[in-house]
């Protein structure tokens, strides 16, 4: 029976950077995949296919340069599925390789099958044809979630889907419902839209996207409205079934197969329905009994701030179960790819007793692959009002910047939030081409406590959408120096 | 008359950035502009016009995207010119309109005409029907540069160009020679290339864009060479002359137009050819002797470490001329819009006694818009090397980073140089889709003398290219653990 340092289960984005990360503190480590390929949800059904399919719908339409070559721009005029699955494939494939790589390369044991914990340190690894025991020092969860599917939605392969799902649709639909404004409904509705399919999002809250600032939100909205997306905010959906043939009135348009009655009553047809409310945990079957770590009823962990588990002793007393670790969607908010790297890569540090330095969470950048692309870091303005500290707002609208002339981009917006005294930058919010990559300047100066200043000094190239950064900082100082 | 505190003359990047913080600094401020647009060389012939090309070029051949859809996607399979000026013109409209706007909401009276010293504080402008006088206090020369033009080169409007020409192109030539390997030269090389020219581009030293990286230099120099333009590197031009039609051999493809002889006996014939080698100022008419400016064989200006500038006193003897201030191309090296922009403002802001912080010369980046873009701040391998400063280069491929597989670039790269001690970053390299924006995040960690760690440590968006500098980072700090 092997014994290793470290085990990891799951190789999405926590997984991966935890045993790396383990393996390079010279640590003997494996990572068990119980999926046929690697990298969970990040590369197969998630955050890869997604922004493959994203990357294609704006080129292959012509969305991402309409402002220069004119409205009726468009790259190819019908685009089928098969474009767009080829080219998610192509690079899902090559990050499958590149994980392995990783894998061989820093001499972790990749171990296929499904774990299940059969005492503290003891692993059970069952797979078609065999079995296998492993025991550890040190565990890493790094299981994941799955899209929730309640029981009363009739899921199908044809018409109702949820976000694993989509990537087998047959034929680019005519109409779309999607249920759910979170990030995922959101970005596939926006990406739908790209592709000239009608969409209509329900959301049971009065506004997408909740953690956004108001403005960038508003004008999110905006744009999505504009694209033709019908928002249906602060409605619940009541009831979803599918339509047979019989029941369809002939004189609707397009081939609707799907009904979904909302609480107010409404109700709204379509070829197609993406269900995106709510992910849960797989925590069900990994034996966490054996181990004494507990789960809520969405099988999703706890952890402290180390990422070390959370379970319950005999008296029923929380307790922490110090050699297990969790990170990743498993442990909820944020659950992006981006911040699960960092939490199992500093678990896996304080596993084996290496400091890390700071670890500032108000830091972390949230990126939102919509139409279009929208980032932030730090606080909103919001959040600054509540809590009381004095700011301004920098303001630079892309119209101004030669750069995103250049693109054909003159809708997108950067906003510096600047302490009123000590000129501080407190949050940048971007929506607009390139937000996810631009985000990190103004992150960085934030991880350095840089003022406002640092932006009016700064040389930038000319023409870039960096310089939004120096028009923001002129606009927001110039406000106060007149307060 | 009318009195000024501050009189700039000249509209491009440093005379609007000039004019502008002198508005700001609440003095009355004239700004002349002898074109009949504004904007000078940036905006008309040559940054936006040649980025404009770019951008339609790459993505009208579909050259952005072909590591996904394949060598052969083109988007439309005839580009002629007028697609490309087309973009480029409703570009540079924008721009005009802009440069207006700002100085008419910072109160800058714009006077058209050219600007001549009849005294050390008087200045005649003369238009078309009539010239006025004006006295200032201060100046600032921001005129520029335009091509070099030796009498020995047979321009014309149909084959023969300078940068300043090269858009009044009719048709997409077959062939182009250029000749130059400077900033200028080399874009528009790849631009041609791009869009199907075949180009000879040819450059006295042994290596293009002589500032450059050595490794960036070699990835680039081969993709050039890979996209089809021969480079003759170390190759020096003996003559040019236009071929007349009875010259013409019949067995020749395309419509060669001109010939170039080269020193070392070859002879290169072409439909077209771009003469980019050298700029020079256009100070010989603005009646420097009457406020003792002097300028050299190139109509060059020098200024002092304030942007103020030099002249002789009677005795031949250097002297500061006070209140003259002068800024970007005419001052040569490095002639970037970015640079001259930020010269511009800060010569007012010395002019007017106002102190702008520490001015860190080794911050300014560079931005090349080549195919692909390359840019760079802080220093190279060669230059550290030279002065004895120990480094470690930490380098990330494009093609480990998803977003670069989404965007279908694997062949960019950024490189991070370390100081080998402290782990300070001493200088970012980068070729690739976004370098001129990535830039950045390496600048600003320069600038606050942030270290390798700061990459590690920070949470990138994923997927981002800027993912690159953690990738990077861990390269290099992995070397560096090993020595």
């Amino acid at each position: 029976m092997n014994h290793y340092d470290l085990v990891v289960i799951g190789t999405g984005p926590s997984g991966q950077k935890a045993a790396i990360q383990g393996a390079k503190l010279g640590k003997r480590t494996a990572i068990i995949e119980k999926g046929s390929v690697l990298g969970g949800a990040q590369i197969n059904t998630g955050t890869i296919p997604s922004k493959a399919l994203r990357e294609a719908a704006m080129h292959l339409t012509g969305t991402s340069r309409q402002g220069l070559f004119g409205e009726s721009y468009r790259v190819k005029r019908t685009v089928t599925i098969s474009d767009l699955v080829g080219v998610a494939s192509q690079v899902i494939r090559h990050e499958w390789n590149t994980i392995r790589d990783q894998f061989d390369r820093n001499g972790i044991d990749l171990v296929w099958g499904e774990a299940r914990f059969e005492g503290p340190n003891l692993l059970l690894v069952e797979r078609p044809g065999g079995s296998e025991m492993l025991t550890a020092d040190k565990f890493l969860l790094g299981v994941g979630t799955r899209p929730a599917k309640p029981e009363n939605i009739p899921f199908n392969e044809a018409s109702v889907f949820t976000s694993d799902t989509i990537l087998q649709l047959q034929n680019l639909p005519r109409s779309m419902i999607v249920v759910g404004g979170g990030v995922i409904g959101t970005e596939y509705a926006c990406v739908m839209a790209t592709l000239g399919v009608r969409v209509t999002l329900i959301e049971g809250r009065n506004q997408l996207l909740g953690f956004l600032d108001q403005e960038i939100c508003e004008a999110f909205q905006y744009f999505m409205r504009q694209a033709g997306i019908t928002l249906r905010l602060g409605e619940k959906v009541e009831s979803i079934r599918q339509i047979s043939a019989e029941d369809r009135n002939g004189k609707e348009s397009g081939n609707p197969a799907v009904e979904a009655v909302l609480e107010s009553g409404k109700r709204l047809r379509a070829e197609t329905l993406l269900y995106a409310v709510g992910r849960q945990g797989v925590c069900g079957r990994l034996g966490l009994e054996n181990v004494g770590v507990s789960f809520d009823d969405r099988e999703r962990l706890r952890v402290n701030e180390h990422y070390q588990t959370l379970g319950r002793d005999a008296e029923g007393q929380e307790r922490v179960v110090e050699h297990v670790y969790a990170a990743g969607d498993v442990i909820g908010f944020p659950a992006l790819a981006s911040t699960s790297m960092e939490q199992g890569r500093r678990a896996v540090c304080h596993a084996f007793g290496r400091y890390e330095g700071n670890y500032n969470i108000d830091l972390f950048p949230y990126g939102i692959y919509a139409v279009p692309e929208i980032s932030m870091v730090g606080k909103t303005e919001e959040k600054l009002t509540e809590e009381g500290v004095p700011y301004e707002a920098g303001i630079a609208n892309y119209r101004e910047l030669a750069r995103a002339q250049l693109l054909g981009d003159d809708r997108g917006m950067l906003k510096l939030l600047i302490h009123q005294q000590d000129h501080r930058i407190l949050g940048v919010h971007v929506i607009g081409t390139g937000a996810t990559e631009l985000i990190h300047i103004g992150q960085t100066v934030m991880a350095f406590n840089g003022a406002a200043e640092f932006f009016i000094n700064n040389v930038f190239n000319f023409p870039t959408l960096a310089e939004a950064y120096k028009v923001a900082a002129y606009n927001g100082l110039n406000k106060l120096a007149h307060v």
